[in-house]
């Protein structure tokens, strides 16, 4: 089972792989390929500096989904529709979404667009044997980063393949301490994707650095 | 400072007032007063029964408000505009929304009036100087009345008006172990909403009783 990573190169991307490259192969995806090739070595660096297990490598996002089975959308939301409308590929595919639609006013907002959450958008453009899931939607991206912390959290699953539910849950599990759940149908997405931006306005009314949540 | 509960008979009102009589007054209303009396008297008897003190007493929703320094609305999503607009009073007080607009299909969904939240719609149906804040939507009725369960979640309060922000938060602290945090304005109550139909999924899909959430 390989896992690819679609805007690997970001925060969240990049905390991702930090994290999954220790367990199984990770191929980060990036617009600019090189970018990608960098990411990875500091990737290798870092937990080869751990005593960790690592492997890696960098690509184009085509390649990493061609060579994946389960690719992550490691995009911003503002992001999202041109960078998947460039992309191909994702026939029978798990496509992993922690996309949050988020807008800033005066305090953070759930702002889904028209189909209902970022999850429901992103399977209706991918084609419609695509197996689609949200889940991590509610780790910040220094949580993922920050190896020597264990991350304490629930990692909610939505998707209508219970396959490939099972087989994100089953991913989820591979981290010490994350705790997956099933979340329902991917049409529960924007129930878990709305979670974020209230974290966001709980870390900042209440100084918690990168909150997270936990469900039971 | 007397704590008045609107619609306090029903299952969720019961709840917190077997929590709350025993730290601060409580009056219970109903539309029906002697359902709130008999309410009483039985949430006396329990409390007694552990050895735990009660102060509280049942009457009507509008002599609750009348006579209580914070209100709380403790009346399912549909029953909320036709209560409210037979009940008058709020002027100046604290008013606090345990309620959850949810919708019910193959799985919960979050579905929230055209004011985009139960808050909202509560904030323009009363009047402009009623210090609203949403607050305990998050927490099943279950556990309030588990009396020999310690209530280890977070309760994540919205409101415009910070003094009453403060003094809910004080009232969710008299409870052990609940933690309160500063959620933002009234206007990010809609993202605390939708958690409650998240949590009733997660309950469902993955057989959790009255499950609950954690911050931080």
């Amino acid at each position: 089972m390989t896992l690819g990573i679609v805007g690997g190169t970001g925060e969240i991307g990049e905390g991702m792989a930090l994290r999954f490259s220790q367990r199984m192969p990770v191929i980060v995806g990036s617009r600019d390929a090189e970018k990608a090739v960098t990411c990875c070595q500091t990737c290798e660096v870092t937990l080869d500096q751990k005593g960790l297990p690592c492997t890696i490598c960098g690509t184009t996002n085509q390649e990493a989904i061609d060579a994946s089975d389960i690719i992550i959308l490691a995009i911003p939301f503002q992001h999202l529709v041109p960078t998947l409308s460039g992309l191909h590929g994702f026939e029978g595919k798990v496509v992993v979404t922690p996309v949050n639609p988020i807008r800033r006013t005066e305090y953070f907002i759930y702002a889904p667009p028209p189909q209902g959450s970022a999850a429901l958008l992103i399977q209706e453009m991918l084609p419609a044997n695509a197996r689609v899931c949200a889940a991590f939607n509610n780790i910040a991206a220094n949580r993922w980063r920050a190896l020597n912390e264990p991350l304490e959290y629930s990692v909610v699953v939505c998707g209508d393949d219970a396959d490939a539910k099972q087989e994100v849950m089953n991913m989820a599990s591979s981290v010490p301490h994350l705790v997956p759940l099933d979340g329902g149908p991917i049409g529960a997405a924007s129930m878990v994707e709305s979670i974020t931006p209230l974290l966001l306005n709980i870390a900042r009314y209440n100084r918690i650095k990168d909150a997270g949540v936990r469900f039971g």
